[in-house]
């Protein structure tokens, strides 16, 4: 027996979680929202969604796009989307470290 | 902003969390299966597969039937529920304490 769990922000709704996070850490990656959204076989209109409802719900800009240039246009992340992406991932690591302890305090000798 | 989660234990597939812990919560104070999923407003027999499930993936037997009698039939607690049921209530009340906590020392100062 193990433990799984989600975890996630909300304001009024569903505002950030590992869906937002894991295809921001692809954009900041593979510098482009499409190319994002291809490596995760998820439609760019999906992404796009996703990304736009989690800065509506955070109220905070998350991707930058460049339009144009020598190489076609690309995206990155915000200042702000860095802060946020790592700050949420050492909370997803403390807060996973800290629930399997208090699993194993409650249930191993139970389950 | 606030935290939200869902935890629960699983073994080759899902064994317990909050759905299996309200439904014996309500087979325990009104002592019948039957009830129980009336009270919630779901079929007799979605409770008794929710139950089954948890006791097959579980490996323990957590509802008890008492047939017929004076006043019918009627399921009560093991003591082994009671004892899951008491671990996964502090489990839970620890864990969300801890958890907005960690949420706090994150995230209070960025949203």
């Amino acid at each position: 027996m193990k433990l799984v769990y989600k975890i996630w922000i909300e304001g009024d709704n569903k505002a950030f979680g590992e869906g937002p996070y894991k295809l921001l850490l692809k954009v900041n990656q593979l510098g482009s929202i499409y190319k994002a959204a291809q490596d995760m076989n998820m439609s760019y209109s999906k992404a796009w969604s996703i990304i736009k409802r989690a800065e509506r719900e955070l109220g905070i800009a998350l991707v930058e796009s460049n339009i144009g240039g020598a190489g076609g246009g690309g995206s990155c992340l915000t200042p702000q989307a860095k802060i946020l992406m790592n700050k949420y991932d050492e909370f997803c690591n403390e807060a996973g470290e800290i629930l399997i302890k208090l699993y194993n305090k409650y249930f191993s000798e139970l389950l």
